[in-house]
């Protein structure tokens, strides 16, 4: 997204926290009244979003003054300082909660996917987010998936290709509709199948899937899936999802997926504990 | 807010989905073409934003028919169809996703907040969210809150009074900040001060606050916290937060507070399992 | 509300003058001219609404300049300058209707409360707003009244319970009305319950409510349900509202109430008159 | 404007007013609960606005229905039932305030025009309003202008063209400020010029106006202006404006002149007394 | 338009092309990434919308720095450099398409203008546009044609009047149609009337048109139609519409008329041949 | 693009042109004027836009039917009647201007894609639009280009990697180019690569292309580098780009190429003629 996109999905979260005014602030803190904060880890994260939570300080308050300290993706320690901000009480109080709520979920996501993507450590493997985002969030669930060390899948329904069952029923066949979206969509795109058994590995092999989707298949299931495909076409990328979780995400990689996407990512993250300290 | 407002939010969330066009489905399925489907419950959990589901549904199809066959607010058992769905096949397609996006974050919620509920039943204290919600869905957090039998704190800095350390130093003391609060904001809003000892009770005892927040105190803390206010002002309302878990929640509320309140509810409730399955 | 958003009104305001361009300006001045103007007062008013006019021209040409010589609230005498303007003629002249209309209905709005205010000096009497605003313009009126020396009441709907008749009627009477209230909204507001006579007063009081207003009552009739209500419990908020004009507004005052709301202040407050001219 | 811009502006106007929810009727009336209700007239006005009033309440609850039992532009007498309105009473209550706001202002509007329009019966003359509008409402306020009997002068910036002092100045004199608008400007738009004695008078006359506004001229000046013009130029339309009063108007008008325009209809004017009983 | 309306239009059309993210871009150019480019003419044309692809190129990235070579409304020769930019890579690459998409349509649109206004040289006639622009692009499409010398018509349906056959039949009669128009528009409004025969020209004569369009009428009919008008009333403006083209443009002109209005200046002018190289 | 999504374009577009109201219709339709209306061609071509006409016909009275006599994509003749319409004059006229706009520029794109279609019959190539679309139209310019029978190339920079000469320089080799979009991007997108020369063609087969853009080549090299393609990777899609006219395209297509991808389809299309004719 552009920078003003970006902005203008900011701007509305900090207007849902903010409505009519801060009226505590208002009321209590004189005019021109300054000050100096710090974020601070409370626990140990891999850090994403700190860019984001800068210019939702700035969009308060443009004069705010505001130091990272840590690096996007990069592991933080319980009692790090994240960044030094200073300026306008006001101004930082109005943004405190909204780039905190981001911050930490942001952080929380990249947290999760760097657990998974150490998992596969030496194997070659990708993890990749899905598209079980929070509504109105992909952007920056996705960039924090990114930070975390994980891979993007399709943003959304217009940047892909995935063929489901449903699909292929509406299509009549998996080799006609293959077939028919190679026709009709645009020629950068790769056409995804998924399936759910060997059956229909076999008939995504035989229409010309550029990506094959094992889902929720047992490890056992899946090694034969590999064999069964790279046998066929050593050029064809295939992806695992559905039921991963850090115990078995190992084994399914060793199993010799290329890309293994996990939902949990995006949507049952627990935030990263993150506050603000004033001085 | 307006359900016209409620759908400006919806309709955001289904373009990041769609972008230019959902490519799968209009190069696969035929235009006219119909569908059934089914939400399906993959565990137990209490569900929350069914009419909003519904109304994503509606705005990818206006002519799509959904039947509720759950209510908000109640436990649903793994393998319930919550609700049935039928109508053009693209709109179900186009909406599926954050349909289920939403459902699943807001029965996530629920369903925490329905824990943290019951751990205290029978003591009348009430538990609430915080302010630590998603950016720019807060409405639907607090909603789910609500759906899950928790109590809405208030909704952003706009209406309710919360002064902390920072806005008493800057008015230069409890005493001093308490009356001026009282003399600016509406007088429809009560006046509450967050507290971190014994000291700090007394001063906004004297300052005469209306709502006495005890932040991040032990146990044994909060109970002598509650004698202080109590045998000084019955009618003061007492706040915990800060550190409460499913653990200690039922003896913080033992400890004689009216209200628990719980950032995470919002900010690391994971995603209820719910899956769209077409007939 | 955050800058940024009174920002998107003034830009409403302007371009709604603007439209697809102002031809007479732009086929007779030249580009690059520049000029120097006033804004001057053309009668005795008191001032509100200048840092808005300000941001207006600013909006129209960024390289504006605009020194204020008057303050917000303060009185400003006939033949004043309010403030000196200089830059791009294009720029003046595109900012120059919507700012004096803004400056003029706010200072408007001032002068009334101001009027109000003045009547009731010494009594320790609020005078406040009510929602009776210009639709769209709400936030800006209750900021002229602030700047009369008035108070603001609730901003709108969600950030104060004010139970009416019709409410009571559909709650089934003021006790459970009040206490139903009392259990669902967030512990930081209070609950007023509007009352025509006695017999309602002192339902009110025996339901719990925290604030009383007296609607449309005569002054002697004031003066009694006053004393009910003190001798009931001192700390209850009593508000007279309703048939309240600049003659009868002291002797409310004295009857005994703490708030007296006019929608007067904001519906019905004849605009200042000011004027800007070209040096 | 199309209704569907209107609609985006009323919608504004009810959010403002709702923000994240009317809490009083949420915690109070029982969902599916109706009612009836009237708008009723407390004073003598010329009703303007209804169908906006009406759209109002159908943009907070589309269910509800709404029968006008008076006109647009007719006077409506104290005690007059303007409308009945029935349906969910927690969309009556969100639509309540901004709907008689909106009434209010544009019934004072329409009948503050109805004022100067029946001052000058029988002369010919049409009174119009300027540009002195509540920022944002222009639409509405011309709208009800209209509905008082009155004409509307230019919409804005772009549908007219008015040469003042500071535009004949930057163009170097009167002829060539004319003619450079004449030779700039499309052509379906005439040229108004403002003058403030008669030697600028006859200077408008040789540069070629179609229009010539005078500004602020006591009554006797005006007779000799409109001497001037009419044997210089039949055809000419003149306008006098500024220092317009309901004493006043008649001598203008019979003084010769074809428009007289008023800034007080639309920047002054009480609002109507209108309110909503529920029966 | 105000420069900020006008950026909400450009970057509108950058979202459109960026979209989620330059994906080539972000996996291939190094953050901090600078370069330098050109904008060169590809072909012979006359420029329109320099400031616009600038403002484009600012608005993807406020570091990128952008030096006009050439002036808006003079033809640029094959080969000529028309700016050089130079910033931040992504930026120049978010911006390129858009800004030159921009460019070369306006520059179309200024090119296809000149030719015509070339054509009537020396005759005092106005070559103008009609309402046949791109949706959306209005603003822009009427600036190029100024650029090329042309004129513009009236902007859309709000700021002049044309009345048509089906008006004159919905208003019972031209006399009547002119007099209503009279009467209810705005007086800083001329009245046109269209005509398709020697008929309808005699009763918009008598009715009192203030302008008179010429429709689709062959040179000599105009020729008529024009003796009949000038010996009526030599104030009246003459307009001929439909079925111009290069060839047959001189001779219209030469019949007497004072406006031409093409519609092909904005519908079909071919776009100018432009492309950005990078030093 | 959701069908509301649609809508915003469109009623943006109709605003433009109503701005504050549509005056002559406003003074002279009677209200309640009801009428009857064809679309008319005025000349043979390709019909695209339909849908989007009526939509906005609705969009500006939703009474208004439309019913279309002649389908998408379809060639239609001089003199008929593509779609009969009727309902108030007052909504008829508002969107008159605005649908033709629409439909006029939209025939005229799938009538000249149709042109380069036919032109290539029987070779199996398909003919593909580019970026190159008037800015905030891309959605409908893209739509004609399918409905003339031709294909599209990537929406925008999202969803499709094209690597140029740039973004090669900056990313340090072809090679290294390709590795990098291949580790980075979204594995559902497929990379192609830009080329000039043989060089570059045989650069971007070793590093691994999916499809390779041979840009502004004359047929004999074009067909070498077909033949140096074809050889190393049959598998490969070849895509030629720049310099291509309804004159050459046919012996490009001969050339082996599987995509022609043509800039003028959209950028330089002359509108089809087409009008509104009342009953």
């Amino acid at each position: 997204m552009l920078s003003r996109d970006i902005d203008t999905v900011l701007r509305r979260a900090l207007a849902e926290d903010t409505g009519c005014g801060d009226i505590t602030t208002s009321s209590l803190i004189p005019e021109g009244h300054t000050s100096r904060a710090v974020l601070l880890a409370k626990e140990d994260f891999v850090l994403a979003g700190l860019p984001f939570a800068e210019r939702l300080f700035r969009l308060a308050d443009s004069g705010i003054r505001f130091t990272s300290l840590k690096k996007e993706g990069r592991r933080v320690r319980k009692g790090n300082v994240i960044a030094r901000i200073s300026g306008g009480t006001a101004g930082l109080l109005a943004a405190e909660r909204t780039a905190l709520n981001l911050l930490q979920r942001m952080s929380g996501i990249a947290t999760l996917t760097d657990r998974y993507v150490k998992a596969v450590t030496g194997l070659g493997v990708k993890i990749t987010d899905t598209r079980k985002t929070a509504p109105g969030l992909r952007f920056f669930d996705k960039y924090a998936v990114r930070a975390g060390g994980g891979d993007n899948h399709r943003f959304g329904l217009f940047d892909g290709v995935l063929i489901k069952d449903n699909h292929i029923a509406a299509a009549g066949g998996t080799a006609r509709a293959v077939k028919l979206a190679r026709s009709r969509v645009p020629h950068l795109l790769k056409i995804e199948v998924e399936v759910k058994n060997l059956t229909e590995v076999k008939e995504a092999l035989s229409a010309g899937a550029d990506v094959i989707m094992l889902d929720n298949m047992p490890v056992e299931k899946i090694k034969k899936a590999v064999a069964v495909i790279r046998s066929s076409d050593p050029g064809i990328v295939i992806e695992a999802s559905g039921g991963i979780n850090p115990g078995n995400v190992r084994s399914i990689a060793e199993a010799g997926v290329d890309i293994i996407s996990v939902g949990a990512l995006t949507h049952s993250a627990p935030a990263a504990d993150i506050s603000m300290k004033f001085d």
